[in-house]
């Protein structure tokens, strides 16, 4: 039965290739059945590695900004040309709902688009000017001038199940447009999208040779090939990250690497808001949002909800009464709202971080109440839990609600004191990807956000004036930095064109200024 | 003996405290003379990486940039009264020369002056702006607003032993004008200077308590104490750096880690350039420079020197030449240019890599022809010796010379065929802190050290225009970045507020215009 599914092709040394063994099957969430095989037997990653680092990265150099912003317009175009497949393959191999897709979906072309038009912004020119000259010393005729120039190696993406889509475009476009060949590693339960993305920019002839390549399976042996110029970008779990950062490559090679790991994110609803009070209903319909968007396998998804002490019976009861009302099941039927978690291994995962939460948690609502829509118990469904823990001495007293991320439509309420006692257990998750923050006092929100900035990538201020304008928690947006210290992982991704820091290397050129001059002007006359 | 020596007390927890041990011996490497001992035995870790944190953090964090580049003035002044006694330290320590304990003692001080008036650019506020806000949609309303705040940990500084001065306020500097708080674990060979000029500031009533802790003798178990939130500097050998990066610190709890480490700097002189030309005298005038200050104990100090294969006997018989008027031998000695290696562990060291080197290379001026001034064979005092491979060939063969650093007054002389394959064996050094240029084709010079951008943290250009005025190959100025990626580690110091960047964290702030302009305003009116 293993043997009668397509088995997807490994774009590697500009052709296409297959892995010689049986290959590692793609499920469908839902029914079971096994939909494509991916396999890496075989290939010679040496020179993989090589020719991408010498052909794409001399071809993708050899361009300006501007061209490789015309290049991912290009790439966009065809993307969007498939749209359709991909929402098939999204629905059939991650069970998500058409929503659901889109979010990585259509938030990776969104990206992409982003960069692309960045390349304009940044003209005809090779490299990047850092900042201004200074003189050295009294005489002004020598000076120094920084420059971010490209780096001469590759960028290697071992990606998480949950993008196949965004998490693809949102590193490979910032790489790209720096002038830098990508190799991704998509994670393999998912990786029949992200093959299909770069299937389809590959045969429509977008790329320069080796500037992109695509390795479905195994991710073994990759990181020896890295090299002291290449970087390498990881989403996982902690564990996994541990081990990348004692790679030899890492330790040894000073091969610069970007990880986003687990994050407890938080929600906050300011002291002094009321029951009822439209900071109030913000929180309960961003929280219910966020728990249930992707069936909660999001990075950026609410964790932990922090409420004052007098609302935690109220807060429980809204969130409930809005996740009751979310269908499970089947992504094909429209009526669901919440698809299939992506496979068994998840789902299993899922109930085991639920039983080990519940013994430091109450359960306010009942993922396993909701009905399933045309989808039994071997379905990887799920309905969302929220728990809860019933006192500030609750909150403070639950190591495990601090420390565990479990990914999948699962939050808990946690009530607490005063203002000082919310941040510091917002300060327990030991670094975020995100905190949202609920009031309608704009002092007290401006406070906590700069209270909160350092152990947070991102924090996100709901106000009742922002109520109908704002982003969304969870939604990473390419203006914005993506990445959080600490258990985070200590990354920065996006952020606009800091997102190009990561590719480039920066040089302190000193120089007299006839130099230069010359120097500079030669950023627009390189053809 | 080791018993009559001056203890050092560490600056720990806020008090000076004694190791129970003892201690380990600092020497004259002109006597051989124990001069002090260093200790750190039974003092408590945990408490003292705690006190730092809470105490140091939480006072600087309450000061304003302004206010902390005030107090780094402040020490500036007790450190230039005390100017004479860390002269005194350095010749009997280090070995060196007045004009070498300058580059150390008064590079120090410049650097740490520079970051002082920084803080009044900074002005009174207590978190950097991180460039425009944007929009995150079609209404204006929302937007998102980076900001850089100080992280909430502390910087553990272990530092190399050539620099006890300069490398410990080029680093302190930023981090305390950042509001971090400051450990620093100097290199016991050198630690003395250190801790005095510590015990200076601390003793004037500078900083506030646990701003600046000292430890002098073994690094055991520090990096143990590091949390997420700390960042870690290293300045000194690959071998180290590598253990460093796998500690679970960094890989488990991403403490954010720079590293300098070794490089094989180059100097290259641009073809074309005839014998005798100003290029050329300007390249044997530097080479012989960076060869003798600090007897070659300078991470940046010109390792490789590159010209072309018709010059090679002239720029052999140029840079002999000036070497063989460096007197060597007992730094008090006012007649002699080069002192002494900083111990006999380094002059072994160099030594052997000497003989190692030698096994590819041919010797053009040898060192140990210098009669020692002063001083005897028991001395760690050694002349400069200038390495060289007689034709291009040999500057392909010889893998040595590119990847082996010999720390001390040594460098090879490769000659070259033509400008790539020049620019190729700069690369060879896989890279490196520092490149110098030299040439009077100012286009070439350019588009050389462009090429040269992505593998150095600097590029310095000497052209017939910058002869009189230019800073100097090996000389780390605050403006300039200050570290190179590969081989070099990767890591990125000084350059000026970017210094600044390592000491804080980046956040995303999306919040309504109305939250986001109070939050801006708050940076002016906190007190």
């Amino acid at each position: 039965m293993t043997q009668t599914t397509e088995l997807l092709a490994n774009f590697w040394e500009g052709r296409w290739q297959y892995g010689t063994g049986s290959g590692t099957g793609l499920y469908d969430p839902i029914s079971g059945a096994e939909l494509v095989r991916v396999d890496v037997t075989g290939l010679d990653l040496a020179t993989g590695f090589n020719f991408a680092r010498a052909k794409g990265g001399t071809a993708l150099r050899a361009l300006t900004y501007r061209q490789r912003g015309a290049v991912l317009s290009a790439a966009l175009k065809v993307l969007q040309a498939n749209r359709d497949a991909y929402y098939e393959i999204a629905t059939a191999n991650s069970g998500t709902v058409k929503n659901d897709s889109a979010v990585d979906i259509d938030g990776g072309l969104f990206t992409l688009g982003v960069y692309a038009k960045m390349g304009d912004t940044l003209g005809d020119r090779h490299f990047l000017v850092d900042g201004e000259s200074a003189r050295l010393g009294k005489d002004p005729l020598f000076q120094i001038q920084h420059v971010q120039v490209p780096t001469r190696g590759l960028a290697l993406f071992i990606n998480a199940f949950n993008f196949p889509s965004w998490g693809l475009w949102e590193k490979a476009a910032p790489a790209l447009l720096s002038g830098v060949p990508v190799i991704i590693k998509p994670a393999t339960a998912t990786a029949w999208l992200t093959q299909r993305m770069v299937r389809d920019v590959v045969d429509a002839g977008i790329f320069p040779a080796g500037a992109l390549s695509v390795l479905c399976g195994s991710s073994v042996g990759l990181l020896d090939q890295l090299q002291s110029f290449d970087v390498l970008s990881f989403t996982g779990s902690a564990e996994t990250a541990a081990v990348i950062r004692s790679h030899p490559a890492v330790t040894q090679r000073s091969v610069r690497v970007n990880i986003e790991a687990d994050s407890l994110n938080s929600a906050l609803l300011l002291p002094d808001e009321a029951q009822g009070s439209e900071s109030f209903e913000l929180l309960v319909k961003e929280v219910a949002r966020e728990m249930t968007v992707k069936s909660g396998q999001k990075c950026t998804a609410i964790r932990r909800i922090f409420v004052p002490e007098a609302l935690y019976q109220a807060a429980a009861a809204a969130i409930s009464a809005r996740l009751a009302k979310a269908t499970v099941g089947n992504p094909r039927n429209e009526a669901v709202r919440l698809g299939a978690l992506v496979n068994r291994t998840q789902f299993n995962a899922v109930k085991d971080g639920l039983e080990y939460l519940k013994t430091q948690a109450e359960v306010l609502h009942d993922g396993a109440s909701h009905a399933l829509v045309d989808a039994d118990s071997t379905s990887c469904c799920l309905g969302p839990t929220l728990l809860g823990v019933r006192n500030a001495a609750g909150s403070d007293a639950s190591d495990r609600v601090h420390d565990t991320e479990v990914f999948g439509p699962v939050a808990t309420l946690l009530p607490y004191r005063d203002l000082g006692h919310a941040l510091a257990l917002v300060r327990r998750g030991q670094g975020s990807l995100v905190c949202s923050l609920y009031g309608s006092d704009k002092v007290v929100l401006a406070q906590a956000a700069l209270e909160l900035a350092d152990s947070h990538g991102r924090v996100h201020i709901i106000s009742p004036d922002a109520g109908a304008l704002h982003t969304g928690h969870g939604n990473v947006m390419p203006q914005s930095i993506h990445g959080g210290p600490g258990r985070a992982g200590g990354g920065e991704e996006l952020g606009g064109l800091r997102a190009l820091n990561f590719y480039h290397r920066r040089a302190a050129l000193q120089a007299s200024t006839a130099v230069l001059d010359l120097l500079k002007a030669s950023e627009v006359q390189t053809p």
